[in-house]
């Protein structure tokens, strides 16, 4: 395993060395890979040329969202599915967003420190990024940290993110499979009726299934996943019980995924959520675009310039965003 | 006064009849002014025609933001604040924005209604509005709506808000002058702590100072503002006492607001803050266009066969990007 995070003494990449570093990704080096996604991270004038390479060499990864409130066990889940899909010869890759913090590392890298089972594993990698970026966040850099890892021929890619607000729907929106893992005795019933939980996941899991309270949980998350009207064809997400810390269950859970995964492709909903994700990256990247050259120095003035004249009443807002355009 | 509330039963408005209706409504007709700011509830598509109309005719009235918790007293406040302002002989509009929820008239109108004292002025216009708007909400609408009441000829606009997470923050970035609004026994030091408040006030009226805790607040409030490093020439957001339901330290909010505009025009911060605010405004309605015009038939099309390409692996989302663009 790699356990990677940022800050302190990051080397700067230049251009003429992305090929090389793509190359030896794809090879399989952990180093490189990390790399890559440092440069996603630090929003690097070196993505477009990265995307460029990259672009080939993607879409084969499964993207698997895992999301959560604190405390349910997202560490010690993330780690029992590992070592699974570790078990079924997949080689993984771990994606720990923080949608809180504009810094990485921190908490995040001692939870990584507990999924120290596969330390020694060289077709396990684990990532911590923070969502710190200033130009849409986790809309944007989490897609193209995927593609790096995607690109560098993991099997499956896990997205882990603490379930704290818009984040967690922003997080099922990037996978193509989204696990929302629950636990008893923490508000159960509300936590699952929380604005959106309901929708978001393909797959539900009640972790720390050995305590008081799951089977209810289990039971209140069913009846009301049974109350949203779906599709004949349409895929029933599944509510599942684990205990991560023995590993009860997860093979389960796996199953699930894979199981899912073939509804994916054979409805076609894996095509749909893709070009739909790639719609929604494409646009942000052309709206970023714009606001970064309406906010250069050239175009700047001209929008100070317009701003002025709307002020001043000699223009309407409308007529101002037409020149703009 | 004229309480205008939103939904049911309203007319169509053709474009031929927009020109009229803006002159009626700089006549100072409540009805016309009414229909003008449903045009901008509604989206409507003539809203860049009646933003041409208007432009000659804004700038001229003072921009008052209103914001705070449930419970400070914001309708009483409101209200005491027009007497204030009637007895000075200004024209008030009030325009009442409820970004929790999707629909107008429910609880606002119930607010309104508590304003009754000004229901036979007719230099009173009170109107509620919902931040229904999916295309940017409050950001998008509330500026096109302070327009038709600034056009309308009246001196002070009151934009009235509930202080939740980032309404008041967006209302705080609409107003020339913005209150922020507190009172005592409502968590005190945490409110005031709260994240933004204490960077977006101009003025701060603790309300109910006629009960235990208000000096404290006051107190705390002053200690925490003094704690920001300001330039000698700044403004200095004064800390006021009231009690809006009797009255009391209404001339002296009225007085601190004068003020404020007196500060804002001779430092030229006015200017710069209308500027800031008409960029903004400038580029929201750019960006909406463009976004309009992906998602139209023709480039919807365009759109999804870039996404797909992306997805295939042919094309990087970059370049697909600025083909778009």
């Amino acid at each position: 395993m790699t356990v990677q995070s940022t800050g302190g003494g990051r080397r700067a990449i230049s251009a003429a060395a992305v090929p090389d570093l793509v190359s030896k990704a794809r090879e399989g080096d952990p180093r490189s890979v990390g790399r890559l996604v440092s440069l996603v991270e630090d929003e690097s004038p070196l993505l477009p040329e990265l995307m460029r390479l990259l672009a080939p060499h993607t879409g084969g990864a499964r993207i698997v969202g895992l999301t959560g409130a604190p405390g349910v066990g997202k560490s010690t889940s993330t780690n029992a599915l590992i070592g699974e899909l570790r078990r079924r010869g997949q080689r993984v890759a771990v994606l720990a967003v923080d949608p809180s913090s504009p810094f990485s590392g921190g908490a995040l890298l001692g939870d990584r420190i507990r999924m120290g089972d596969h330390v020694l594993d060289p077709g396990v990698f684990i990532r911590s990024m923070a969502a710190r970026g200033h130009l849409g966040g986790l809309a944007w850099t989490t897609p193209q940290a995927l593609r790096v890892l995607d690109a560098a021929g993991f099997d499956v890619v896990l997205v882990e993110t603490v379930g704290v607000g818009q984040s967690e729907v922003e997080v099922a929106g990037q996978a193509d499979t989204t696990i929302v893992l629950l636990a008893p005795g923490m508000g159960d019933g509300i936590q699952a009726a929380k604005a959106g939980i309901l929708e978001i996941g393909d797959l539900y899991v009640v972790n720390k299934s050995d305590r008081d309270g799951a089977d209810r949980v289990r039971r209140d998350l069913r009846a009301m996943l049974g109350l949203a009207e779906r599709r004949d064809d349409a895929w029933r997400p599944p509510v599942l019980g684990t205990a991560a810390s023995t590993g009860a269950g997860v093979p389960d859970v796996v199953d699930a995924i894979e199981q899912h995964g073939e509804w994916l492709r054979t409805s076609g909903e894996l095509h749909r959520r893709r070009v739909r994700r790639a719609r929604e990256e494409i646009e942000t990247l052309a709206l970023t675009a714009l606001r970064r050259r309406w906010g250069s120095v050239d175009d700047g003035d001209r929008l100070d310039e317009l701003a002025a004249a709307v002020v001043a009443g000699t223009e309407d807002p409308y007529t101002a965003a037409e020149r703009l355009l």
